[in-house]
């Protein structure tokens, strides 16, 4: 045809297999759907592998409010690979290896430009599109002809999908795919908030409720920090082993301790409380009692997400005792600039990700991968698409 | 005698005048009392001038509990001369002029030494204590030989006082003494609480709720670092032309809004919120007030001591997009590597103080500078004791 075709697909539909969520709750259905092309500032890439959060599992069940949207395709941990790229894109190219991120970084904005923030003020505040700039607008139809949601601005429980370019970041293609696609969330969460938000020195303590994905990698970046203790929360006796391997020094099942309180246990352990918390659950009350775990002068990270949006409530006393309490979005970290980093330190194994994966599935058995999750049998289950 | 003395009564008690509380919110009695000589790591001080503050007001009226103590000697925003030293003081010497400082500075435990915080672990936790040392043990007995409480390990309503090393700042004597007093609590912490834990930049939005000494030095702060827009609340409309001397932008009156809360107020006056609120008044609603008036990634600090200790109420969702709340005392500064640097600033005109002293009145009157302040009609009221 004469121009320079990046792909034999390039501008065209691509006709593909995506895991659609039709109704809350219900089993997700594999169904031949049409991807069209990336428009101005986005990309279409050819999914590898994605691994299951506990974000997918929440918007799974969601079944009321503005959040609640069928037929959808969920999915936001994942790794890809450039398929084709719209107008205005630079900085990738077909064949680049890429993870999508649900959070955005245009790197235009005040805060983008800002060393000490990393809430994109241009587009974090919009939870609702389907696309990042054009509102409901969908890349997605169904065999039928309707429009499918996205999810997160990443959908990746599609063979291809179309992310704009504030939620993508190009990575070494040096690194494993599965072990690639828990940066896209999870692990670069745990690390950002040790690092970036608690900054987490030699010899300090520190206090994690909830020891999935997120947890585990707060726990391997406290470790490396060198947190003189770790202390790991969770009511799964499972998690206690698997905890040690990331460096968690003690751990706590609150069901072991009677009518005490989370705080009140690591108070005791740590004479009056952990100089870091974090809660990786989602659950108010548990917010308030990492917040009540921090000692004097402490700071309460929280990073699980409270779906029922309960408020929390916390004793002004406490918070004037030069305490603070914070909740960053993807651990504080600039996804374009810190990812590469994170993956980086990876390659040259001062990260130990080990473990992390538990199962792995074909794409067509991602409802099994659900009910893992959902029993908490998996940490992480990756779904890879061509196996 | 053949030593070295330092002054005529080094080592031995001084008789002087203090101004001792009684009984919870009656007025104060000048009275003669004797100043004990200064123990290890401590130093006696000769007050110059004392700048009454709202926390006097507070535990003045304080009727209840384990802090409400009588007989006191309150007053701890202050400047004075030191008289004679204890065992074991580097650093000070007869003549210095210092500013006694409610927060203590170590300089040796490991946030002190941390540049991350200004929580000196060894010795904040403890509030309850008359001397940092030495538990209990008061430096000032009555004409009868009672022991008085002292105050915030200050207690600079006395013509002499005895203060431990780690609450004492030695300044320049080039700074006019009456604005010196000012440093050693609330413009210190209003300064400290823009630059070092707000870190207001330039072009930034901010919103002060309270606009006494400590509201108007965060005023001055944010004005500084050059905030395009520097929302002050009060009730009192007086402050608005005040707060106009000290960068205040917009002025709100929450009086004039009805049925709004402050917080919708600001958010409509800055489209969604400022990035940075200060409570500097010590009331919970105004503090979930000053947090619900930050954009998302926004920052809330507080400042105010809320007297009844009552529970903050936080929205998780306006939490987890974001925003953090803390609070810092004294304004996240460390007293003596910071007040000198304010000072320093002070002397090079980089900062302005003008119209902060309101009134001044000799120590005999200070019964009517409290008067002043619980009316709303001081600022900051200076009480010359040699005048
Ligand atoms: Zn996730
Ligand atoms: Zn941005
Ligand atoms: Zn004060
Ligand atoms: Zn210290």
């Amino acid at each position: 045809m004469g121009s320079l075709s990046l792909s034999s697909d390039e501008g065209k539909p691509i006709k593909c297999k995506a895991a659609i969520c039709r109704k809350a709750g219900e089993a997700l259905v594999i169904e031949e759907i049409q991807v069209y092309p990336p428009q101005a500032y986005e990309v279409r890439i050819k999914i590898l592998c994605s691994s299951l959060c506990h974000t997918d599992v929440s918007f799974w069940k969601l079944d009321s409010g503005a959040l609640a949207r069928f037929p959808r395709i969920l999915g936001h941990e994942a790794v890809g690979v450039v398929e084709s790229i719209g107008e205005h894109v630079d900085g990738f190219k077909q064949g680049d290896v890429v993870l999508p991120v649900f959070h955005p970084h245009c790197g235009e904005c005040r805060d983008c430009k800002s060393p000490k923030s990393n809430w994109c003020t241009r587009f974090c505040d919009d939870f609702l599109s389907n696309t990042r700039r054009y509102g409901m607008t969908s890349r997605f139809k169904d065999s039928s002809g309707e429009d499918i949601y996205h999810f997160l601005f990443v959908s990746s429980f599609s063979e291809y999908t179309v992310v704009d370019i504030a939620h993508l970041v190009k990575i070494s293609p040096e690194i494993p795919v599965d072990k690639a696609a828990l940066f896209s969330c999870g692990v670069s969460t745990g690390l950002g908030a040790a690092w970036k938000v608690a900054d987490v020195e030699e010899g300090s303590t520190v206090a994690i409720l909830g020891l999935g994905a997120v947890g585990l990698a707060v726990a391997e970046g406290a470790r490396l920090r060198g947190a003189a203790k770790i202390i790991g929360v969770d009511l799964n006796p499972d998690k206690c082993e698997i905890g040690k391997r990331f460096g968690i020094t003690d751990f706590v099942n609150p069901a072991l301790f009677g009518d005490k309180t989370i705080s009140q246990v690591v108070k005791e352990m740590t004479k009056g409380g952990v100089d870091y918390s974090f809660e990786c659950i989602g659950v108010s009350s548990l917010m308030e009692e990492a917040f009540n775990s921090t000692r004097t002068g402490g700071k309460a990270v929280i990073l699980g997400m409270e779906k029922r949006a309960l408020p929390i409530n916390l004793g002004s006393y406490d918070l004037l005792r030069g305490r603070s309490i914070c909740g960053p979005l993807f651990g504080g970290l600039k996804p374009k600039f810190d990812i590469p980093i994170l993956v980086d330190r990876y390659l040259k194994k001062e990260l130990n990700l080990d473990g992390l994966i538990t199962h792995e599935l074909s794409f067509e058995e991602i409802n099994k991968a659900f009910d893992l999750l959902v029993e908490g049998k998996s940490i992480r289950c990756i779904l890879w698409m061509d196996k």
